[in-house]
Order: structure tokens, then C-alpha cells, then sequence
């Protein structure tokens, strides 16, 4: 049995309890809180729950800690803080921010002879392999990515934070025609207009401005003014039904060429469509947790990445069964 | 510089040449065949042709050899042996023998300290991969495999040996309506016929019988009689000119549930459209051979497949180029 412990209870903390039910191999050791843990209910019947200032005492009883913390602040303390107790894994997903994140927790993983396992989850994570593998495979060639249908959480911040507004939720949409221009190997040039659409569903305080809010949102730089923007002004009743969810998704296709003269073309095609952006994120770190579990045991330490891991160690079948069932 | 070798010249061999040229830290050092070595022509300026037999001269010569026989009869011969003398990679792909051909290779391998990667391409290869990581991610779900549109070999091979058929083509393709049923998370269950059909090319010998001909095709057991299948009679000028390509690919997707009642769809989708079927099998397998070639150098030996080896292995970029650039 593979003991995880859960630092930070949120949709994150919650998805990887749900991920941990999933894995017969796997049990909840303890979720860690700052909150008052009287205060908090998990999922798990029996499950403890307890201070995060008291995380040293579980030094020997938890196997794999999963960080749930946010990137901005949180992450870049937590991870090389608790790599000294325990192994780890976060989900670290400021890309520019990665190599320093990286440095820090893997001098602290090593002095302590932790593996520690950054940036998992699916972007950075699962998208991130995808562009790795068909790299090296196709090494003329050309990457896209592009992202949604999906909720994005900084944008619909963005949203609510413009006077007028009382609640609000944005959509990334992928331009079909832009990913059937990609899939066709015409290894188009893409604007950031040309890639992506962004919908967003508004709800307005009583007596607000309906045409100053849209205007607002449509010309805000950085977020939507180099975007078609649409939006639709709804009840909170309604973004209650109808938009309560966290979906999300995207697709890395790499076109490249082969042959003496470059005169084959193909297509290398990743996508995700997923309900819940969170509970998927997740399931990958659950995968992930049982490959560190396996690396600590061989005595392995220091900071990895979704690169550093063979895919074997995320899996509970043995060498045998992967070959005979999934080659 | 990576020395690679490749025995045997078909369309693989001359694949594995080309994704060489693609790949600038590798060289090809000689091609071995079982022809008169002056009667084959290779693409490289300069590059040696040798035979077959004089394999064991290059013994350190070469750091891996890709060894481009085909699976029925040569493979489970030639990789235990050649394994004796070099780091190998093969691109076995009778699924029900890989336990038997990897224990046959494994054992050859550690006895000689080599690095011996089989069943390597895209399936297997990194159509087995994705259900690897997909099955990890998603305990909870269902797996489905689609093929084509592609050329098969064996299907062609065996419209080729119907009396009155001078020449054939077959493409298998996918049934659009079945892969859209299996995106939607439906979890279907789908026969044979429902998941893909056939199409046949076929040039008819003076005088042949076409209904015959296409009643023999449509009612043959294994390959036609549980399928979809339509026949046009085209002219030996029309194959050459339309039908001339090997063009493959296919889709692997996963669809599972997520969630404390599995309350959230996930779908993950990997889908590969490849203009030329053995050059993109030759450009998985000259990634591999890198990574092969590095894990000899650490001092690993024995049998690998996909599974085993992690995904850093096959790029040429340090560890902090690729966490700055891909993840």
C-alpha cells in the first residue's frame, strides 16, 4: 500500500482523494490543513485530517505527499519545504518559473534523499510529453497547442473584477478552423486571434451598464482585447445550471516531415476533453505518486519531471503483464 | 556522434537512413544486407554496404544496430543474436509473441551487456505507450484502438493471391460514426464490422471474372467476411499513380470517469496520420536507438520496450533545455 498524504483541501485535494479511491494499491494516510481540521469534512470514512503545522510528526507514516497548493505563492515554498520530510509532488504550472523551482527543490530533495516530482498534472504534465515525444520523433516539424473548451480560472477572474460585475465565467474555445489548418500539414502561422475565441457568460449587479461591461471585457488587454470575445449576460440562476462545472481540455499536434527530400508529411495528434480540469490533474498526480513511491524505494532522490520517468513506474502491473496486455 | 547500423535494406532500412540524416547526432556507419553488397545502393554518399555476414567486424564499430527484418521469420532469429555483439533495436510486432521474443532477447542481452529495445514503432510502439499512460491516469475507463486510414500489407498480400487478380491494394479505415460514438463517452460496445471497413484497389488479369473476383474477396474468412468491404477494378496505371503511397495511422483512445461517484467524463485521444508507414516507424525507432544508446553508456544491459525507458532519453536536449522549452 502506497501511504499519501493531501497538503491543502481544495478542488485539487479533493480530486486526489477521489484518485486515490481509484487505486486498490493506494490509501489516504491524512489530509493537511491550515484551517481549523475540526472544520474540515473529507470524503474518506475515517480519514484523518490534521494541522499542516503538524505535518513533521507523520515523517514516517505518509510515502508520497501531494502538494495542493497554488503555483503563485504557495508552491514555490511548500514543495522544497516539505521535500526535506517527505517525497512529493506538486503541480507547479508557471511554465517561465519552472527552472528555479526546480533548482530549489532538488537541492532540497537531495540533501534529504527525497524524490520529489514537479509540474504534473496536464499542462505542464501529460501535454508537455506529448510535445517531448513527437519531438524527437518528428525533429522537422512544427508544434501546436491549443487549449479548451475550457474554464479559464484567471480569466473569469478578470471578469469579476470589473465594476458592474457580480459573477461571471469565461470559456477558451479553440478555432476549429485553425486546428483542421494544422491538421492538414499546411504548417500554418497562427495569431493569437487566429487560435483561440473566448466566451464569457456574465452576471450583472442590479442597475449596472450591460454595454460598459461588455466593453470593458472586450477591450481589456493581455485578457481579451487580442481575442473575438462574445458576451452573454445570464442570471446567477442560470451560471448556477449551467456553468457550474470546470471542464477543460486542449490538443498538441506536431506536423513534421520525412524522408531524403522531407516528402512525407504526418500528424502526431494529442487531445484531452475532460469534465473536470482538477479531478484529471489529479488522477495524472495519483499515477505519478506511485512512480515515486517506486523510484524511493530504488533509493533515487532529487527533483524529476514528467521527462525523468519511465512510463513503466506509473503503472501497478508488472513488467509482464504491461507487455503482454498493452505492447 | 551516435554510429548506427542497419541490417537489412527494405523500405525500414532506407526509413531508418533518412531519420538519421534528420538527426544530427547521428551518423550511419554501414547498412548490412544478405545481397551482393555491390548490388545495393544507398542513399548516404559514402556510406558502407556490407554484408550480413560480416556483421561481427563492426562489432566496435557501431553503437546500436537497427535491425529491420520483419517479425514472422528473421526477428525472433536475429535480435537474440545480434544482441550478442551490439545494442539493438527491433520493431517486432506480433503482439502474442512479445513474451517469448523478449525473454529470448533479454537473456542474450545481459549475457553480452548489451541494450537490447524491442517491439519499437508506432504499434507497437507509441500506440502502446498512450494506452499505457492512459490506463495510469484513467483506472476507470475503457480503451479503444483504431486503424487506418492505412494501407494493410497482409490484407493487399492476400487480395494479390486470388486467381485472376494481377495486382492490389486494401486500405482499412476507421468508421467515422464509431470513433464520434466512442469520443462521446458512451463506452460502446462495437463489433468488427461497426469499428472499421475495407476498401480494395484491385487490377484484374485479362480475362478474369470481376464479380468472382470481388465474391472471393468480400467472402474471405479473417480478412474480409466480418467487414464492410468494397472493390473497384482500377488499371495497372491507375494503382501505380494513386495507389503508389504507404500511407497509415489510427487513433487510441481512452474514455474513463472521475469523481467520488465517477460523476466526470475524461476522454484522451492519440491519433497519428502518417503519409509514409514505415518512415515514421524508422523515426520512432532512431529516437529510441538514443535512448539506447545513452543507457549503454550508464551501463544498463537486458531487454527494454516503450515502457522502460523514460521519455528524456530520446531527445538530445540537456534535462534544463527541455524543463525550459517543452515542459
Amino acid at each position: 500500500m502506497i501511504r499519501i498524504g493531501i497538503i491543502g483541501y481544495g478542488n485539487l485535494g479533493r480530486g486526489v482523494e477521489c484518485a486515490i479511491k481509484q487505486n486498490p494499491d493506494m490509501e489516504l494516510a491524512a489530509v493537511f490543513t491550515r484551517r481549523d481540521p475540526q472544520t474540515v469534512k473529507v470524503l474518506t470514512p475515517g480519514a484523518t485530517v490534521a494541522n499542516v503545522a503538524d505535518v513533521a510528526d507523520w515523517k514516517d507514516k505518509i510515502d508520497v505527499m501531494i502538494i495542493c497548493g497554488g503555483s503563485a505563492t504557495d508552491l514555490p515554498k511548500q514543495t522544497p519545504e516539505y521535500a526535506k520530510l517527505f517525497n512529493v509532488v506538486d503541480s507547479f504550472d508557471t511554465h517561465a518559473r519552472i527552472p528555479e523551482h526546480f533548482a530549489n527543490v532538488d537541492a532540497a530533495a537531495k540533501a534529504a534523499g527525497k524524490v520529489a516530482l514537479i509540474s504534473c498534472g496536464w499542462d505542464p504534465g501529460m501535454f508537455s510529453l506529448n510535445r517531448l515525444y513527437a519531438n524527437c520523433i518528428l525533429p522537422e516539424g512544427k508544434d501546436y497547442t491549443f487549449w479548451g473548451k475550457g474554464v479559464s480560472q484567471g480569466h473569469s477572474d478578470a471578469i469579476r473584477r470589473i465594476p458592474g460585475v457580480k459573477n461571471g465565467k469565461q470559456y477558451t474555445i479553440p478555432v476549429e478552423a485553425a486546428l483542421e489548418a494544422v491538421r492538414s500539414g499546411s504548417n500554418p502561422e497562427l495569431t493569437t486571434r487566429q487560435k483561440h475565441t473566448r466566451e464569457c457568460f456574465v452576471v450583472l449587479e442590479e442597475g449596472a451598464d450591460a454595454a460598459a461591461v461588455e466593453n470593458a471585457i472586450k477591450t481589456m488587454p493581455n485578457y481579451f482585447a487580442d481575442y473575438d470575445t462574445t458576451v452573454h449576460f445570464i442570471s446567477e440562476e442560470e451560471l448556477a445550471r449551467d456553468h457550474a462545472g470546470i471542464p477543460h481540455g486542449g490538443f498538441v499536434i506536431r506536423t513534421g516531415t520525412t524522408g531524403w527530400n522531407g516528402e512525407n508529411k504526418h500528424v502526431i495528434e494529442y487531445s484531452l476533453k475532460l469534465d473536470s480540469n482538477p479531478e484529471f490533474t489529479s488522477s495524472v498526480i495519483a499515477a505519478y505518486a506511485r512512480a515515486v513511491a517506486k523510484l524511493s524505494a530504488e533509493g533515487v532522490s532529487g527533483c524529476k519531471t514528467v521527462f525523468d520517468i519511465a512510463p513503466a513506474y506509473l503503472s501497478p502491473l508488472s513488467g509482464e503483464e504491461m507487455r503482454a496486455h498493452l505492447l
